[in-house]
């Protein structure tokens, strides 16, 4: 029988398209094109902390690249190269062959190259370290949000949390909206295109994995300002129409993680742009609030004008507080 | 009592000097050079596998980086920034900040900044991922090497792994030599002077990690030729002095890992340049032999003109035969 690492070689050596030197030397050798910065994200995914060890691998090998491309996206930049270090309890060939051909779908999906990493034995943890590439200074980092900007999410944030609720028994979704909510959590899409398309009009930006309210208080730190969050413009009805609960559908759209989805801040003058860009992408974008001077205070806005201050711990995590 | 999220807050922020963007954002952001490749490698370490979980915690923060910037230095590139990802199974602050003093004592001694990372609860695993810059075109590969160049070590290759025998009660070292032979073993020295003043000299190299004649055979496969060493030129006698075992101290040489010397060939006429890269660099060199078109045949000459021919057999990892 092959060892874990005669396999790996077997399944995660396939061709380098803008690589100097792919796999198999001390380093691999890329070029950045000139003019460019390169944005770099590592992240790592433990077996019992971030996925159960029996998760279906084809989807564990899709998410582990792509939350790692989430992170590029949010910075404007293009997914380019992707190194992946992995500990692996044991030689399971199906198992190996059923992660690569998720890694490789997300791969080809966005046009990254893997172009090297390492594999060793140990406890079941995976390790990508993305590069994408920006021109210089176009990078949307979290630091240049303004008091007066608008708010916008992409997407539905909170499907993958009630996928979560649903597989958890916290909650019974129904059919069509399961698909959507199950796709969410184990196969998320990031927002590549979005988060390209953006470089000239967002002033700041994050992509959401640890929930909506929690990511938006690194922008508000960072950028030293507050916001002002309209309770009637959060993407809620396809949430509440999933799970029949209004509580529970705020709670996943506020507090759930794993979407990936971008939130950013633009500019009041910018709006016309942005829903221009929601069409050309096909990808709802939803103008939530506007940012304050009142530094890392969140507010939410009732529908009866009625205006309530949040406090911090009021978005714990979602799966935390359920 | 901190999370350990503060603490690696606390702890791994230092500050950045030649990076753009640094910890913080949803990725870093740096700039090579106009007309640099970056070399980028990363390396899982994982306790239990490659460190016991109570080793020194200085020492592991030392060798994780190390054995890194090894990989860089074996492409003749110069090593500046790093990103680490690490899994860790709770907050023990002294360990946090041992660990954090040795991994930064190499970022100083390398000129590195450490511009991101990942930080999560689980087994304890440490996953530095590294960049180095080389002028496009000059890297040193594992494949340039050619029949009838002179193959080269750098150091004293073996002293790890007599440090380790020691320790694992197999041999027993004299003083003053256990001291030089611990110290390679817990805090070795990645040879990147040598690895950048070797860019116009050397056709091939790799940094010994897993043993001499084991590595030297990725650079037989990936040149396509042989190797014949000269058994009299190997660094052998500091070995024998320390453990008083002839056999042994050709092992340790041979087939021990963990030095991070730097194997190289380079073709005859360049000998009096590295004789006198030795004695600027106050590192020495050993000629051990020669490239032959024997594809990955290696043969051992000794003093008497007898050729022995080596089976891939016969240079296992040093730890697992010992």
């Amino acid at each position: 029988m092959p060892s874990e690492f005669a396999l790996i070689r077997r399944h995660f050596t396939r061709p380098a398209r803008h690589t100097d030197l792919a796999v198999g030397d001390d380093a691999a050798l890329i070029r950045p094109a000139p003019g460019m910065q390169l944005a770099i994200s590592t992240d790592m995914l433990v077996a019992g902390t971030h996925f159960f060890a029996d998760t279906d691998p084809e989807g564990l090998g899709w998410k582990t690249l792509a939350v790692n491309v989430s992170d590029i996206a949010a910075m404007g930049a293009q997914p380019r190269w992707v190194v992946l270090a992995a500990s692996l309890p044991g030689a399971d060939e199906a198992w190996i062959e059923a992660f690569a051909r998720g890694f490789f779908s997300c791969c080809e999906a966005f046009g990254i190259d893997a172009i090297g990493g390492d594999t060793t034995r140990g406890p079941l943890n995976l390790c990508p370290t993305i590069f994408g590439e920006v021109p210089f200074g176009q990078a949307i980092t979290r630091s240049g949000a303004r008091p007066g900007d608008d708010l916008w999410v992409s997407g539905t944030p909170g499907r993958a949390a009630l996928g979560l609720a649903h597989l958890q028994d916290r909650t019974t979704l129904a059919a069509p909206c399961l698909d959507d909510c199950l796709a969410a959590l184990h196969r998320p899409q990031p927002r590549v295109a979005l988060g390209l398309a953006l470089r000239s009009i967002a002033s700041a930006m994050l992509d959401v994995s640890d929930g909506l309210l929690g990511d938006l208080d690194h922008i508000l730190e960072l950028s030293g300002v507050g916001a002002e969050i309209d309770h009637a413009s959060l993407p809620l009805a396809p949430l509440v129409a999933a799970c029949g609960d209004a509580g529970l559908a705020f709670r996943a759209c506020t507090a759930g993680g794993d979407d990936y989805e971008l939130l950013f801040s633009a500019p009041p003058d910018r709006r016309d742009e942005l829903l221009a860009l929601q069409d050309s992408l096909q990808l709802p974008l939803h103008r939530i609030g506007r940012l304050t001077a009142d530094i890392r205070q969140v507010s939410l806005r009732y529908p009866d004008g009625h205006l309530e201050k949040l406090a911090a711990s009021g978005y714990d995590h979602f799966g935390r507080d359920a």
